[in-house]
């Protein structure tokens, strides 16, 4: 047993006589004064499995009771290159250890439905990408480029018709042997329970029959450390069901999952409710990137753009965006402390799209965004959006200028002199648009991204208490050059006069003080 | 007397004795049984003048009445390079001989307010740029970029206040010279009567004042055939002035105003509103130049965004759009049929600005407006968005198919089939942005501008009855290549999957029927 990875008792017995999702063998796992009960599944040919995820290091006893019975000892040791289950932590997340965990997602809907040979040639490409997160789905998908019949499918059939009673094994351990594929890479699968791209009747089996599939794959998945669970792809599409359903099974995830893996839904148009307790961060399907701060206000939770459009060229508007665009999608999002998605769709006759069946990446924003990690990892923690006294005057700032008259800093400023005789919620829309895209790890680093403005001048203002590096980032170019070595309070830096650039300011040393 | 040519009557007379803003001069003409009346004005050294715009060809009678008297007759002939004043006509204009007037605007605020030479300049400037509305301000500026103390005031002092009953003849007969020169280049002068851009006190006289410098700048000016009057540059930006002054001020000029010039008011944050009678086009501050048949809808009147940001390099937000997205933007708008204003904004050490003080442009939008002018020429009339149909579902076709259930030709469309148990409300914005680009001119012509969509094919539904050519044009490249000759109902064109693409039809023949 080691410390954040898997750990399985196999046990033989008779084939279950009813169902063969719900049968009765659960495990007591006890550690250093604590018990966990996790619920075990049948595997086919009398297998019968518990899975386990130790998140303690020490001795646990164990205990298997029901229509088997079991027990055992074992030793769990650290395993220093694991780091446990992500999960959100304020704005941002932390695996189990404490470590900070930076989403870079991507998304191949049907990864785990395509040819071996796809999938390798997928593997391989996320082994050189820059993504840590991949976005997949449980079940086939039926859509434009993806017409293709998976060769397994989660379960079997009765009369005709799909019977969660009866898993589909080979299905279940080809969709494991993906899961740890991604965990040897370090990449989080946000697995999506549920999608209405369909054809096969996935969509339209009712609550009851969904509740039952959540709880076998629970029983078989929820061990894996690398899963975060995505209730839906745009979850407002399924007509048959509503989102009192949706409340009923996304609670059921949360209550039957004994790790409290990260939980949300996925909308198409209306998001979903975010402030349920249960539901860990903000899965987000939209455009409006620079709105990270307003969401994060709002929820208090990880925010998350898990589908903001794609980078390609196809027909469609939400698959044809250029990569400057997906780039500045990631860049904004994530200066505010936000999280992005990146998603491909170039066309080609095979059609081997990656957003839906993956292959190799074609787009020219991956590489950027490998160029935005590299300036992301070196931060000394995530950052948080500035959106206090940064250039544009805020709300409070107004309604205090609103009793006590313009202050004198302000009395050569045009729009603090003008603003204030209108109503507040007048000129919030102008506020938030005026707000410079900022962000900062307490005082040890700055970022400012200036978003598509062609600006030949950079402001940033920094701390007098501190002395900075400043480097100007080309985000399209992926150049980046110091232009600083000893900046204090408010700098003013040359700029190029193009789209996507940014300034970052780097703390070196405390300034003493005059 | 010349047809849609200012017409002049200069009389000699003593100083008035009061105002020298509202003289008791007024003259009749009377023509084709049609008699109008108009106020004259005191032009300063004893000159009283009339100015009157004769709409009609034919002999005219005159007779000038109150402190002076005097009479006369005039033949008025066709002028055959003259079209006279420019009116809205359905979502479009026109001027008064029927002629379409297709607007492609510049601003260039304190145009009036600079040295001879520079305003020179800034005239050659215009005369080789694709522009024939210039939005330009009758007060001076003073704002960022913008310090100079201009030559010339509308009025004289009294005891150290601006008296607006004391003309400052200078100021207006150099404001009427550039009238002139921009109508003889073709140019609509869009003169803003107020803006809150001041540290003189103009934009402080309060309304009985405003009330008589309106009366005597369309004693002036209102005979002029190439202007429009644009209430205010950010009218929501005055302290001293409510809606209802506004309101006051505006409905003046329309009852003072003899001939009917465009009017309308500019906002900084909430549109003014333009369903007023008296407003006869929306003149807009907004980047949300694909909302032109939202806006079309609402209003009913032609949509002029007279200020979507400038192209430039400054540090504000709204100066600094690239040359693309200027470009864009008039694209967007004029395709759904709408029309958009220009601006530069570059700085440079002598803080000549071309937004405020003219000069010459250094962006790269003028010669792609020009492009896009030269393709708009071509077309028989003005673009109608097309909105119903074209891909996207509208409104009506899914509240049927709540009613009727999905027809037999959209049970293949994942999305048909999905959104009808939708709240229509909730699927508005997405109908929005997934709707086409798209204009067109009766059956003669369709234009469809692909935005910043990437995509590698371009769909067009053509009527079948009719032949067409097809161009694609590369409207930042800007070339233009014919794709198809004889191209009847829906067409695929491969387009190379960059931003900025557009496909032109035109109507060469009918097609037989088979």
């Amino acid at each position: 047993m080691k410390q954040y990875e898997v750990f399985e008792i196999r046990l033989k017995g008779d084939a279950p006589k009813g169902s063969e999702a719900q049968v009765d063998v659960s495990a007591t796992f006890a550690c250093n004064g604590k018990t966990q009960q996790v619920k075990g599944f049948y595997d086919g040919a009398g297998n019968y499995v518990v899975r386990f995820l130790p998140e303690q290091c020490g001795k646990y006893t164990w205990q298997v009771s029901g229509a088997l019975q079991e027990s055992g000892v074992e030793w769990c040791d650290a395993s220093p290159n694991r780091h446990g289950i992500v999960k959100a932590e304020g704005l941002h997340f932390k695996h189990a250890d404490g470590t900070w965990f930076t989403p870079y997602g991507t998304t191949v809907y049907a990864l785990i439905h395509q040819e071996e040979s796809l999938i390798q040639t997928t593997m391989n490409t996320l082994r050189n990408a820059p993504f840590n997160k991949i976005r997949f789905c449980v079940f086939p998908k039926h859509y434009d480029f993806n017409h293709n019949e998976p060769k397994y499918y989660p379960f079997r059939k009765t009369n005709g018709v799909w019977d969660v009673h009866k898993p589909c094994y080979e299905y279940w351990h080809n969709l494991e042997t993906r899961i740890t594929q991604l965990d040897d890479m370090g990449i989080q699968g946000d697995l999506i329970l549920f999608h209405p791209y369909d054809r096969w009747g996935f969509a339209e089996m009712g609550v009851e029959n969904n509740l039952i599939y959540l709880d076998y794959l629970l029983r078989r998945l929820a061990a894996y450390p690398n899963l975060w669970w995505s209730m839906a792809n745009e979850y407002d599409l399924f007509a048959g069901l509503t989102t009192e359903d949706w409340d009923v099974m996304t609670r059921f995830v949360a209550e039957q999952d004994p790790y409290g893996h990260l939980l949300s839904n996925h909308n198409c148009f209306p998001y979903w409710d975010f402030s349920q307790d249960w539901i860990t961060h903000c899965c987000i399907q939209d455009t409006n990137v620079n709105e990270v701060p307003e969401l994060q206000r709002k929820y208090g939770k990880p925010v998350v753009f898990d589908e903001c459009r794609y980078e390609g060229n196809i027909v469609h508007s939400w698959g044809n965006l250029s990569a400057r665009e997906m780039t500045h999608r990631f860049w904004t999002a994530m200066v505010y402390g936000g999280y992005c998605t990146h998603g491909e769709t170039f066309y080609s006759e095979d059609e081997i799209l990656w957003w839906a069946k993956g292959g190799v990446l074609k787009g020219k924003s991956p590489e950027r965004i490998a160029f935005l990690r590299t300036i992301m990892d070196e931060l000394p923690g995530p950052l948080e959006a500035v959106t206090e006294g940064v250039g544009a005057l805020t709300v409070d700032m107004i309604e205090e200028m609103k009793v006590k008259g313009v202050p004198e800093q302000w009395k050569d400023d045009f729009f603090a002199r003008n603003l204030i005789h209108l109503p507040t919620e007048r000129i919030l829309p102008f506020l938030l648009r005026h707000r410079p895209c900022l962000g900062h790890c307490g005082k040890d680093a700055y970022i400012r991204y200036f978003e598509k403005e062609c600006t030949s001048v950079g402001i940033m203002d920094l701390p007098e208490d501190g002395v900075y590096r400043v480097d100007i980032i080309d985000t399209w170019e992926m150049t980046r050059k110091t232009v600083c070595s000893d900046a204090s309070g408010q700098i003013r830096v040359d700029l190029p006069g193009k789209e996507g650039m940014a300034l970052l300011a780097l703390k070196t040393a405390e300034k003493a003080s005059v």
